[in-house]
């Protein structure tokens, strides 16, 4: 087992584990060089060039997971749905019909994307130092906001308005994105992916009582479809600090939390048979090293000593970071948290 | 007294009070109309256009406020930083470093928003009812946002970033932004507007601590300045759950809540000698007539019955809702709420 593994089973670790949301991304100067050569799209459909984008940052620093690297979007394209980046996901048709929902194939990842599985594969036999690999999705509503407003939005008003004015629809299109997302994280498991993660990137936009209605349910059926599964469970909650007495009845092992949300509340709320992961503020890499190691303690102070902490950033890192400072955290992070 | 300003101060009141964040705006056929006529800028610049687009929403609804039609970015241009709207502010020159921030002159609203002070005057002058007007400005670290990144942004990445790097410039400017807004009110409160409310938009996206050191003490300097003022001050904290107990401390009448707080816990939290103000998901207005009743019947019975609560949505109302709906919506919350 792994140190991520470990502390994903709130199990004790030597050290507290690190990896960085979007850690393969556009402040590597090795993806720029990649991103360079082919477009996003052909990036994330083309096996060989998704595991050398994942594996990159597992060659620079020393992580202790890997990240699939993909789009959320990946598998509805595999569903049939057109889409175009700009960089933002643009959905051709946006879905607002129940013709248009019950026209939706099930997603059958062996055909669909194939070069998903095939990347998962080659990072597994490629990784350095055995790092394991996390595969992801995006969670139901968060792909729903995509599918229904047609693109991204601060507010994704239009997403927010179908669910009170066809909330049957709704359920329809969350319940048959939820199956369809299970298919697509086992079929990553199956090719060798050693914990999976659903990303709720919107699920903040709900109040409690809507978020109890559409987005958890949603989730927890992808979830329960998973748990015969021996891979534990990642639910990334962004903005989700009003909904943790939600999301602790969720049937997952970790728990992601964005860097507004108190480690230490939390970690109370999602009781101690769940892992927390979190929650440096991205903007923080942006200051002095002396002033970066506060904030980092900061982050280890409020997870405290228990086993089930994962150290990561509160939400994806920005394009402008400097490399150095992801090093220098990551050091500090494993330097701090050594057991002796 | 009315209704609205009694509520203000936690007095009991005949029935629940209700305004609409951006009520004057474009989901009427009346606004749109003056829209087309003049631009926007326009609008905000010529008293008799922005009393016009104030009093609009109050000949059309029996609403026991009105808030002066204007934009958090005016007082800023009055102090000579160019902007254009695109529709969002965008700030010709971005403001990062001291040089920058200790050119900024101080705001004199007599000379520099003559305008605005004229539009109190005659929308006091003119409105139904007597209803009472409230006057407004950005909360000093909402305004740092766009200063700083020059645009609207989902993450305000570079403000943030610049909390990090430029702690003591970032201080600075806020401190400026916060005398400023305190001069900008006073005005306001002086040409007639009896309650005076600051928006903090952009609050949160700062975790508690940041919160703490940079955009609480900035806006608790304009508070203290307004205190000799006889006018109640509401502090509209959007996003800002995490953040209630640092706001509790602040020493405004009224907090306004975004539609993902919960107003019984935040009423706790908040004590009872502040009001709380909300929280009506935007998007429930999309719903049918009965089920808006269910959902406004939700936000009551989360405000309790004891005195002090405002009903608003719990963000600026979207341009195609119907406006019907905020008809249904005011004269419900007007008949399950009044007294025997």
């Amino acid at each position: 087992m792994s140190v991520f593994l470990d502390a994903c089973r709130v199990r004790p670790t030597a050290y507290t584990p690190i990896w960085i949301m979007r850690q393969a991304g556009r402040y590597l100067p090795e993806y720029r060089k990649l991103r360079a050569q082919v477009d996003f799209v052909k990036l994330t459909r083309t096996p060989e060039l998704a595991a050398e984008a994942t594996l990159q940052p597992l060659r620079r620093y020393e992580l202790d997971a890997g990240i699939l690297f993909s789009d959320i979007m990946t598998p509805l394209q595999g569903m049939g749905i057109e889409l175009e980046f700009e960089p933002g996901p643009i959905v051709r048709d946006p879905i607002r019909t129940d013709e248009q929902i019950d026209a939706l194939p099930p997603l059958v990842p062996e055909r669909d994307v194939p070069f998903v599985l095939e990347a998962v594969r080659l990072v597994r036999a490629n990784a350095p130092r055995m790092t394991p690999l996390i595969g992801f999705a995006g969670a139901p509503f968060t792909l729903f906001c995509y599918l229904v407003c047609g693109r991204p939005s601060k507010e994704f008003a239009a997403a927010r308005a179908f669910l009170y004015s066809h909330p049957a629809s709704a359920v329809r299109l969350l319940t048959h994105l939820a199956d369809a997302m299970a298919a697509y994280l086992r079929a990553q498991a199956h090719s060798g992916a050693q914990a999976l993660m659903l990303f709720e990137s919107w699920g903040g936009l709900l109040a409690l009582k809507e978020y109890r209605r559409f987005a958890l349910p949603a989730v927890q059926r992808t979830v329960a479809a998973l748990r015969d599964l021996e891979v534990p469970i990642i639910y990334y909650a962004n903005q989700g600090s009003a909904l943790m007495q939600a999301v602790a009845e969720l049937d997952v092992d970790v728990v992601g939390v964005d860097w507004r949300t108190s480690l230490a509340a939390n970690r109370q709320i999602l009781g101690a048979s769940k892992a927390i992961q979190g929650n440096l503020d991205p903007a923080a890499l942006f200051a002095s090293p002396a002033e970066l190691r506060v904030q980092a303690d900061a982050v280890l102070a409020d997870a405290g000593r228990a086993p089930g902490h994962i150290f990561n950033l509160g939400h994806g890192i920005w394009p402008d970071t400097d490399p150095d400072a992801v090093a220098r955290l990551i050091d500090h992070v494993h330097e701090r948290t050594a057991r002796d």
